[in-house]
């Protein structure tokens, strides 16, 4: 066990065991992603994971141990049964963690700038050792005292940068902006419709007998877990009305405020406006002002998705594109983007405590009245978890460890980086730059050289092209490179995309990148000439 | 940064940092918690991280940094501003450490056993930093691809432990059996629903025109997560039927069939049962071949909460208890229960993949379906969540470390505890035993000695008595005692609990934790006297 005086004396051998294994996966993969088909990396991980240790699972009918095969780092697996003492063999330990090493897209490497999936700062990683080890957990005062009182202070610190009074406010950690886009929505639906029919939502439903249809509105690319949080919810996916964006991807909002007046006219009930801080592909910041006067006009509930934006904040040069921000009712921050933490550290936000209200829980096992009466505080109320993570605790090591100023630095090295990215797109020939980073991404695509002579379909054979290439990058392990599609081009039209988030990446590296897309590009098209 | 090959060096001595300050906060806190009342322990947390570190989060107002405060373990605070170079200080990490040791509830002191939070098995924990420093994201192939296979492979193994057939069931990995559930009953919803309306849900909302009233059944003592999840996916907390139990506390199949009956009367339909396979307070298992036969019969989706329960199936003595369990339709198992893993380790499995479809998502971004042709899988579709950790791995790691027979042991051994601390509690004249543990768990209270002579309201006095005595155990560091309430016994009846998870606790060390509750007891009667 890892508690106690004595778990640390435990950890200690088996954490050098995981060092090690990560310097030897790091060192056979040899890249951002180890090179070779799916099947093939399928095929090597089923491989180890059934060659290692002994019983298995094994369930009703006893399984059979596999030995003997080759793992992706050319060792034979020789582990016998083990036994259940305190001092484990770490033999599974060491095979398995090179095989994950080995296995891995690794945000530290240049070349892996796919997605928002940050490389972890060495310190939020240690820190969250001391999580696991100790194990709290945040749904009792008594699973975690310590971790209970860090994380409320942590969020009154993250309310203050938000521009939230710290007192006012209220929050808690999730596991993403899935999950905090979700929470937003779930007390936007509480509160509008349970005034809408005079009854709280939590106890009434939706019932047959409401009546307006209930509306989101969001800009047509903002993240699809609104879409899914509205079927969660009950709602329907085609609650959520798409509000078309201007030339820089951001929500138009002459478009939402005829949106508005349209659900007016027909009876139905825009219970929140979603407005995005940071959209996913190219970081573009709705106009949250104009969005939070057009919520209070049509009593809608303003939930703002900065879950990558949010690091924004850390900044003094990006702060002011969150101008606003402090006027939204609920809000997300992801500090597993932009804020180098290892997943989850999510973080949900309202403007005003009481607004949590439909949450609110009284478990007589975790949260008695009388305990907190007697002065223990519980955070059960303000998650839709019961068992939770202290995620609080990393986030707290790490901003007291940089700081604000020393976490803006990293913000700004990798906008940094996406502004001199764009430009090498804009000025090669062989690429498209479609549009300029406002964060830390930018959306591009390779061009083919001989686009306009032989062929008919220049657009398909493109986007044929540009896929092919993403993957022929994975397949040779020399680039994890992102794709998407852009609003107005419709659907199946490829687009690349770079997102920048290792602020230790230099100007070269990522031109070095861009020039492995355009030579991926040419060996795309020459095979497609000999086929 | 924690990845590439030099990741590893850059840890090394922040994990020192991390193992030393475990030691020294387990030294400080002296038992399973540290003495003192709440607010002293909140005062002590906020000192300590206002002291340390830099800059603070700050904000659009600069916030100033406070030193000098002494911390719990008696050091003061010496940082200045850090610099956000490679090689941090970690004086933030080290101080905040030790304060999270120190404020820590510790499932691995033999004291600590008031809820199913278990001590982590150390080579689970390690197996967790492998992944915080590699930072997988589960939600597309090109974050993950060796967690990617692996969780599947993994999946397919706890399918076959269930007794489901692995090629056909489906799952992902939750943050536990409030996700897993909630994932259950909306499949449930958006199965049942869809066929009644001819429409999928996901795609129509509940919408006024739906006639039948949705209703979920759930026994008295299911886990409250059975009404969150109703709440949120819009059905209304009141959309659960509570079913009564029996004398040990499982649901009774006889009211379950007439209350299903009664749906059909009225015109309701019963989209889910949730049968409950080890209770919270008692680890009760409800009849669950019954429920799955009803479930048949009435067209009812069966999801079965194994959250606790699902570790007998490691015990060959305890897996009997869950017969049926490979007829549910979808269910919840944790890890992070008996199964050691630090959170979250929670697993949701379905019998039949297909019925995942209203979950199925399609983002350009993650999983193009150009990308799934060539062969690159995608579990995107699988969870609420995008951003996803790699919670599989440790759970790997500890399979192939322990195999299910070791795993077994460790269960039996908490089993064995719990008989033998159940037959301490109905021996002792200050004791009365509720319920003999089915698991590791039970119930019971402390008498008062002079209950028939002086008061009036003895039941009153003897809750007021026993929520006292637990939390003067906490304030003095002694225990952590659960308590709870029993169904039938009216809401403010306080009964105690002992939940035990340490597999390393001897049956002495239950003895006399228990004699800490009849002691304090005392202590609270004699109080009581001389007010």
């Amino acid at each position: 066990m890892s508690g106690g005086v004595a778990g640390p004396d435990a950890l200690a051998p088996l954490v050098s065991t995981v060092l090690d294994a990560l310097v030897k996966g790091a060192k056979t993969r040899g890249g951002p992603v180890a090179p070779g088909s799916p099947e093939e990396a399928a095929v090597a991980v089923a491989e180890a994971f059934h060659g290692v240790g002994a019983t298995g699972a094994g369930g009703h009918t006893s399984q059979t141990s596999q030995t003997g095969h080759t793992s992706p780092a050319g060792q034979t697996s020789q582990t016998g049964h083990t036994s259940p003492a305190a001092h484990t063999s770490p033999a599974a330990l060491d095979r398995l963690t090179e095989l994950l090493a080995h296995g891995s897209a690794d945000p530290a490497d240049a070349s892996c700038a796919a997605h928002l999936h940050c490389p972890p700062l060495a310190v939020a990683v240690a820190a969250d050792l001391a999580v696991s080890a100790l194990n709290p957990s945040q749904d009792s005062w008594d699973q975690a005292p310590a971790a209970t009182v860090l994380e409320t202070l942590l969020l009154q610190e993250l309310a203050e940068l938000v521009g939230y009074d710290r007192e006012r406010a209220a929050g808690v950690l999730t596991s993403g902006g899935t999950e905090s886009n979700l929470m937003g929505l779930m007390l936007a639906r509480d509160r509008v419709l349970g005034a809408a029919t005079g009854r709280q939502i939590e106890l009434t439903g939706l019932r047959p007998a409401l009546g307006a249809r209930p509306r989101i509105l969001a800009s047509a690319v903002a993240h699809f877990s609104v879409q899914r949080a509205a079927a969660l919810l009950g709602l329907g996916e085609d609650a959520v009305l798409c509000v078309p964006v201007d030339e820089q991807l951001r929500m138009d909002t002459d478009a939402l405020a005829a949106l508005l007046d349209g659900c007016a006219e027909r009876g139905e009930l825009p219970i929140a406006i979603v407005a995005t801080a940071g959209t996913t592909d190219t970081g573009s910041v709705d106009p949250l002002r104009a969005c939070a006067a057009l919520a209070a006009e049509h009593g809608a509930w303003l939930h703002v998705d900065a879950a990558y934006g949010g690091g924004a904040l850390l900044s003094d040069r990006l702060a002011p594109l969150l101008d606003g921000l402090e006027l939204a009712d609920s809000l997300s921050l992801d500090w597993h983007k932009l804020g180098w933490q290892p997943a989850a550290a999510g973080v949900f936000l309202v403007a005003e405590s009481e607004t949590y209200a439909s949450l609110a829980r009284r478990a007589v096992y975790l949260n008695p009245a009388d305990d907190e009466e007697a002065g223990y505080p519980s955070l059960l109320g303000l998650s839709l978890r019961t068992t939770r993570r202290a995620d609080a605790f990393k986030i707290a090591v790490t901003l007291r460890t940089l700081g604000r100023e020393g976490l803006g630095r990293l913000v700004d090295a990798c906008h940094e980086l996406a502004l001199s990215g764009a430009r090498t797109a804009r000025n090669h020939p062989c690429l498209e730059l479609y549009a300029e980073p406002v964060l830390t991404a930018f959306v591009f695509r390779y061009l083919p050289v001989d686009a306009d002579e032989k062929h008919g379909d220049d657009e398909q054979r493109s986007d044929d092209i540009n896929a092919a290439l993403r993957r022929r990058l994975l397949r040779e392990g020399r680039a994890v490179v992102g794709r998407t599609e852009l609003p107005g081009e419709g659907p199946g039209r490829v687009r690349l995309k770079l997102t920048l988030l290792n602020p230790h990446t230099t100007a070269e590296e990522v031109e070095r990148l861009l020039l492995e897309v355009v030579a991926a590009g040419r060996a795309e098209e020459e095979a497609a000439a000999l086929r």
